[in-house]
């Protein structure tokens, strides 16, 4: 493809792009593919010759939009939000362009040096500890996702605690790892890759509110203490992914500061509320955290990937994650005055993934931002305040930000049919989850078009799913709703 | 942004993509940038309100790019190729305006199909064994980076050893990994992370060629049996990274049978030359192996990140990475119909990346592929021979495919010269390694934009700086060239 093929074709892609935004509400939000059903449509062998590039955005069209179920549409309602937002998709594509690796500070200065300052940048736009930004002991990096930040976090958390020995004999079977009954599954994810094992994680007890109780946090630390264990790491959750609960950081804290173990946060869903002075609530304790991760392409406009992780000590990161082969040696590394983000995390290649978040900041500013997060929340809260007004329906826990779990009085069955009902219709995409052993629905507002005429019409096709169901089934159940 | 100003907006950034590509020989290659001095020309704080998109487009122009190395110049040979082509850009940009999470097969049915299809296609491109495709036990999927499905690899071989207790009760220090003394940094990285430690990797010795010595491993493995430890997991290497050796992949597999041990295959920088025919032998033994990666994002023209990771058994991979909260409970996964790819690697949430790669495959045709990879290897074939025929000059190493070693005789400070000032210049990019102890230069050839011209302006501008330096120093060192 010559340059002005490309400028065609390039151009064509955008259109398409365009008019995908703007035909997108017509979609049905969740796919109807059955499984296999795309791959059936595609020719099982690779094609011997080259074909245009027609052909492509005609089967992109044809074939695969069908099986695309619409995380951009204003009426997608599950899992978290993953907004985007037209700048992002600008960013990113320079960065496909310019295709640069930024592996070390040398094989592009400018990937690097933009990702720390923006990276700065958010340190006060969310009013994080000075400890993170990069003119102190700390700094950021991004990453893929907070999977991976957390990983990191534990595996610098695992060598703090054993004066770096895990990273050179392995692990010995007595570090011990803390979070929630309720944090993300990545934390026990993390803590098998790092061969701390799923049994050596404690599940900590959850309050009525579905945070962690930092009284049986600290009984789990003295127990395991007395057993000859070695606590090294408490990731607490700035957010559940499944109702949104704020763990009690400060309190937290204060627990791990008198143990000496490394507090993560997990803040990937909610992090980003705290760019409004409101909310930033959400962060009290932070400054006495050892690393921090948020997701912008979460709640931050900004399109996947783009995890922003936080450490107070980065040398104590780097060093854990530190190996430097003849073959990458050069001159900007040794004169130490460089951050060389390969060692910040996993892999070893990235892209320069700053860009997009840059032109998201600087396309909104500040107070842009904060205006459509605003927005989300206040969305919430009227969706929240006509459940709570509703008799057959509740509230099944605090609604603190962007993320309503409620559900129909009748019990599981009547809830599964509704989400079912509503799903396949294609208006609308709910999902759920069980707290108190209880499925519950829960509606996630942030997509960066959603406006309250979609809230609007997915209560009122909520309300109407039930009712169609309310003949079959007998009502079930009591007021349990807690707030 | 409206989807008016986007078509205007994203309309322009193609142009700018389209006028780089046009103009990118003219660039210094290797960016002028001192530490510090890109950071130094942007605001300290963030923008309160909103900035034109011409602003940032500008600030691109003029304060970004100085600060880039050219990874995408013809004349870019330094580290390993990092190719891009205008499908894979197109690619790319569809998926971020798509904006899907493909986490869950649920989430978004093509993102996932897609995946594996593509995935199926390269099985019968490369000529890999049938027990990769997902039509058999095993499939594939794409990861980030080697680094990342090395880890995957590394983390499903500690499993299956130790039949899942690893991921239970943590690692008890008595496993031990393999791969040779000149294999990537990544799996040094991989044996720390899954808490093994650097100490249990044991880094086998290479023979004359640099690559890993079968009779070596094999006395590795009896020494720790003996000690009463548990060998797990062994990593060969198709290509490093310091000098594209190609480890004997058959008797390796041979040594890993006998004694039940993971056979993962390390072909990031060199699987690609497999699309030829003539090439495929760097693929001998690959069959009787449990996991493989190659990267589409270093010499297939797809655009970072793009590492296609394969196992032969992909319910011992998923058993290690799954973990499945109610909230991603859906029921797609529960039929059991369908590959969730956030259990095949580290991540949870997930790209659509398939598309890029379609998009290149498709453009190319395999025909395509195997035309420019094999421009490839002559030029650099081609380079070799005026290195040999060259009396002032050696060949460090064999040149298999692409990358050639080699050096002036007069010795590691003459090399170092020659280095520094090709970089500097502009005119070309360079890296080195250490073999034999010897400062070694790196002429790495796959740039996608790269021709004869190109490589021939390198030799002419190698042969002047070390004409320009012969004059200062005396010459050293006898020919110790050994291919």
């Amino acid at each position: 493809m010559t340059p002005e093929e490309f400028r065609r074709h390039g151009k064509e892609v955008i259109d398409w792009i365009a008019d995908y935004y703007q035909k997108i509400e017509s979609l049905p939000v969740v796919s109807r593919a059955k499984p296999g059903e795309i791959r059936a449509s595609l020719p099982p062998n690779p094609p011997q010759e080259g074909e245009p590039f027609d052909a492509m955005l005609r089967d992109v069209q044809n074939l695969i939009l069908p099986g695309i179920t619409h995380w951009q549409s204003p009426n997608f309602f599950a899992y978290f939000p993953s907004n985007n937002s037209f700048p992002s998709i600008l960013g990113d594509l320079l960065s496909s362009g310019l295709g640069v690796q930024g592996m070390l500070w040398a094989t592009s200065p400018a990937c690097t040096e933009l990702e720390t300052h923006v990276l700065d940048w958010l340190v006060e736009m969310l009013g994080l500890p000075e400890a993170f930004s990069s003119r102190s002991t700390g700094g950021g990096v991004l990453q893929d996702t907070a999977s991976s930040s957390s990983l990191c976090a534990l595996l610098a958390a695992r060598e703090r605690a054993t004066n770096y020995a895990s990273n050179e004999r392995g692990c010995d079977g007595r570090l011990v790892a803390y979070t929630s009954s309720q944090a993300h599954s990545s934390i026990e994810k993390a803590a098998k890759i790092a061969g701390l094992g799923r049994a050596n994680l404690r599940l900590i007890e959850t309050d009525a509110k579905f945070a962690m109780r930092p009284d049986a946090l600290a009984a789990a630390i003295e127990r395991d203490r007395k057993d000859g264990l070695v606590p090294c790491f408490v990731s607490a959750t700035v957010g559940t992914t499944s109702s949104n609960a704020i763990d009690p950081v400060r309190e937290i804290a204060k627990i791990c500061r008198e143990h000496g173990i490394w507090l993560h946060v997990d803040a990937a869903m909610s992090g980003t509320a705290a760019l409004c002075p409101e909310f930033r609530w959400i962060h009290d304790g932070v400054d006495l955290t050892d690393s921090y991760c948020f997701n912008p392409h979460k709640w931050m406009f900004t399109n996947f990937d783009c995890d922003c992780f936080y450490v107070a000590d980065r040398a104590a990161l780097i060093k854990t994650l530190s190996v430097l082969p003849e073959y990458l040696r050069n001159k900007a590394t040794e004169s130490g005055a460089v951050f060389d983000y390969r060692d910040w995390h996993i892999p070893l290649g990235r892209r320069f993934r700053a860009l997009k978040l840059w032109f998201v900041i600087r396309h909104y500013g500040v107070n842009g931002l904060r205006h459509h997060v605003k927005r989300h929340v206040e969305l919430a809260q009227r969706f929240a305040t006509w459940v709570r007004e509703d008799p057959d329906f509740e509230l099944a826990a605090p609604v603190p930000l962007n993320l309503v779990c409620f559900r129909h009085r009748a019990g599981d069955q009547v809830n599964q049919a509704i989400m079912d009902r509503l799903n396949q219709s294609g208006d609308l995409y709910l999902t759920h989850t069980r707290l108190n052993d209880r499925l519950t629905l829960r509606m996630s507002i942030g997509q960066s078009q959603t406006e309250l005429r979609h809230v609007e019409r997915a209560w009122n096709r909520i309300k109407e799913e039930a009712k169609k169901l309310a003949g079959s089934e007998p009502r079930q159940g009591a007021n349990l709703a807690r707030t």
